[in-house]
């Protein structure tokens, strides 16, 4: 039987790009979620077209062979995880830019290709895709999966923001393409939309229309200590308001800021007694396309700053701004390395942050646990490192910060997805009547349920 | 038996708010679609909470009554036409802004709000709702139903990219709310986006929370004619490239341009010859928060229009700059009163406007029909007033133009919607697999079919 499937799935895709049994290698047993086993799937098919992902989803289908789609595998919601009885889709060779169109200020790309592919890709026509999130070899295809966010998010949106067109293979085989070069549409349901952030259980995405923006030349790195967390929280929606339109707002509590400095070996020029005084930092990227303004914006941010409290205000060079940023992105790999037993990412409205972060380090305390992080403050995104050995006191200590959040008006991921990670939480907080509408819609698309069973809904 | 339908409705909503028969006004029996007959509804009913609107969906299941949401009916498709046996729920009693919320920078509205009064209301807090469809009449309702755009959408988008949640009755009676005042989530499907542009068939809106943006202190309006269409469509890819990040971005041709200055009793201070001489104008609105950086740009903008083509550039005064905004709003009235048959609004890729319009205005001439008009250029949506008496022969060219956008990568509507105006050319010219899909999302939401039917779909 097993075998059957394997010659048919290899009749599709040809036998050089179908792999299954002891021959998968291990890296496609997992994705970067930090809880999850890795589980080696039964097959794993590397299409080339639309036409043999339909083909595969045609041979699962009448086996009842559940189906996970594949990019780079660095999501952190366990979406990617395979199941042992499974087909993993990998898009690795499905990794071609088409066409970079700067007439309509769109790239159209195949799913699998990479971040930083596409930013080489679009740099020569001085555009750039905007999404960044801090892994650059993950996929736009994953990025649609996840609807992924990253730090730019705070002036230029998230994926959903950033793509506006898909071809995509349902559950039943059929192909369709969605959207197209265009930012508006009013002709039916948003089917884009919908397939956007829905990590692999609606459709295989086969091709992406993404949005381009100008690249803008000139750019700069703030870096502002404040003495305690609620200021720095309070400064985000003053910032937001004021129309300096920051690139990046992030904040940095004062453990992650040592740990990721440390690993890069960075010095930021912050004199000690500041640095120790320090409760947590804000990061602001400003950027425009003069240099001139940009001069005077990030004036008017710095008295802004030290008027909402900044201990003091430091405009970094570009080397170590650049690698400020750098280890902000890689934030996650620090706190993996320093033992973390989790990493969440709540987003909540972001006047809310304060109180959110004040409870879920209170209900961390409560159970001795460490819950220390950093976040894109200026969309209210808060990414946590989780320090807690028990499982069972973890998924109580995790429950509990999501709840807050849920009850603050937010939700439980706002960029990583809920995959197989956090669906339990999310079977538990959400309305019932909206996760019976989604099963319904999820049928629409895949009747028979083979995409991605286990995540999100079932 | 339609008596006992009153009754029960009435006992949802009071009988002071519930009109039957010959009681209702004709007001109730259209929007501003041109060419369907007015069709007075069986019972309009004016809820006052979700609950109610919940009632009125259950008495409707129950006795298979069909329902048509209405904000203020100034809609062009046909969306908001109810049926003759049907009942139309008018939001008008909700029409309260619960909040304006300056630390998260949204506004918590109930769907009844007109524009003007929202706009009212933001601007005492410096802020901005940024959709802004020609007629400030318009409900905020409304504009989710029709994902309704206008002429700010090239800087900030439609009201897909400004409503970040809802309350929502599906066609079952339940109640959701989806998204909330965050700007990204990715938590399950985004009910959120799948409802907006759904003209009433998936559920009835009764909360909005809107996304807000800082008004910008200083404005101006450049005009620019040219000699040539193709030219002006040319300049527009090139405009947007800048970066000078126009808030407005319009095309109007010459006869559009003489009606509504007409109209309007609008002296621009253009010179006769090159009024003469000029095939149609662009219209660019620029703002900025900053009056050096504004004055700045717009000298930059005259230069890239001179080197564009542009016969000459006018920087507007104030008061001509307002009225020249108010008459293009007006466009439609002023193509209505002209006798236009029908107002269309195709949607192509910014870089295809020239091809699609040379086209379209050949298919009119190839039938003695006019096709004239304006549009947001910057987003590649053509609005066209079409004069042809003789249904038949405008049904054909109808469908001419509207294969011609989707042929080139657009869509039917950019920002009006397929209503019951457009739905047979939408069913003829829409892959069927999407059409099938998009059924059977519709009745996850509404398995008895009683929203809207005849719009859009069905
Ligand atoms: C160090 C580090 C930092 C990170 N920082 C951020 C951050 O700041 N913001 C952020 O949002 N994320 C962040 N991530 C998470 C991750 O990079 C993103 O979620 C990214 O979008 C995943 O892309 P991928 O190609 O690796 O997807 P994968 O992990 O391969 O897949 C992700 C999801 O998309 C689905 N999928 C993949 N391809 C397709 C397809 N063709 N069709 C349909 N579904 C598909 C998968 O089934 C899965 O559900 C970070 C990860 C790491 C390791
Ligand atoms: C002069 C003029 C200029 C215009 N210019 C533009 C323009 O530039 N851009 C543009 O996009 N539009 C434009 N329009 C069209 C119109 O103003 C917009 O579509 C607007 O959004 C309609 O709002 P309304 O409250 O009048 O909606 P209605 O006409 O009452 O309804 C529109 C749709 O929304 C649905 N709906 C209404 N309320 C709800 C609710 N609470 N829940 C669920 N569904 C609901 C209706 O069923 C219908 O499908 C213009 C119209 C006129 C008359």
């Amino acid at each position: 039987m097993a075998e059957d499937v394997a010659a048919r799935l290899a009749e599709v895709v040809g036998a050089a790009h179908l792999l299954s049994g002891d021959a998968v290698p291990e890296d496609y047993a997992h994705d970067e979620e930090l809880t999850g086993e890795p589980r080696r799937p039964g097959y794993v098919a590397k299409p080339a077209t639309a036409e043999e992902v339909a083909g595969l989803l045609r041979v699962a289908t009448e086996h009842g062979v559940p189906v996970t789609a594949r990019g780079s595998g660095t999501g952190l919601s366990g979406a990617a995880r395979p199941r042992p009885d499974g087909l993993l889709v990998s898009f690795e060779r499905m990794n071609a830019v088409l066409e970079v169109d700067t007439g309509n200020h769109v790239a159209v790309v195949q799913p699998g290709v990479t971040l930083s592919e596409l930013d080489a890709r679009t740099a020569e026509a001085g555009l750039q895709y905007t999404v960044y999130p801090g892994e650059l070899s993950a996929s736009v295809g994953g990025n649609v999966g996840s609807n992924a966010g990253g730090m730019r998010a705070v002036r230029y949106g998230v994926t959903r923001h950033n793509v506006l067109g898909l071809q995509a293979v349902l559950g039943t085989g059929e192909i369709i393409r969605t959207g197209g070069r265009i930012t508006k549409i009013s002709s039916g349901y948003d089917l884009t939309q919908l397939i956007i952030g829905s990590e692999g259980t609606l459709a295989l995405v086969t091709e992406v229309i993404v949005r381009l923006h100008p690249r803008l030349a000139h750019g700069a790195t703030v870096l502002a200590p404040f003495t305690d967390l609620d200021r720095v929280l309070a400064a985000v929606p003053r910032i937001v308001a004021s129309g300096l339109a920051p690139t990046i707002l992030e904040y940095i509590d004062n453990l992650t800021m040592a740990a990721i400095t440390h690993t890069a070996q960075l010095a930021l020029g912050v004199p000690d007694e500041v640095r120790e005084a320090s409760q947590s930092y804000l990061v602001v990227g400003m950027e425009n396309r003069d240099a001139d303004r940009l001069h005077a914006d990030i004036e008017v941010l710095g008295e802004l700053l030290g008027e909402l409290g900044a201990a003091d205000v430091y405009v970094l060079d570009g080397g170590s701004a650049r690698k400020l940023i750098e280890a902000r992105e890689k934030a996650f790999w620090t706190a993996k390395a320093a033992g973390a037993d989790d990493v969440i990412d709540v987003v909540v409205p972001r006047s809310a942050m304060a109180q959110f972060l004040g409870a879920a380090r209170a209900a961390g305390h409560r159970r001795e646990a460490g819950v220390i992080g950093c976040g894109h403050a200026g969309d209210g995104n808060v990414h946590l490192a989780i320090f807690c050995k028990d499982p069972d006191v973890r998924r109580e200590l995790l429950h509990e910060i999501f709840a807050e959040g849920v009850e603050l008006g937010g939700a439980i991921s706002g960029e990583h997805g809920i995959g197989r990670a956090k669906r339990e939480h999310f079977l538990e907080l959400e309305d019932p009547v909206k996760i019976e509408l989604m099963r319904r819609i999820k049928r629409s698309f895949d009747p028979v349920g083979i995409l991605n069973p286990g995540v999100l809904l079932t």
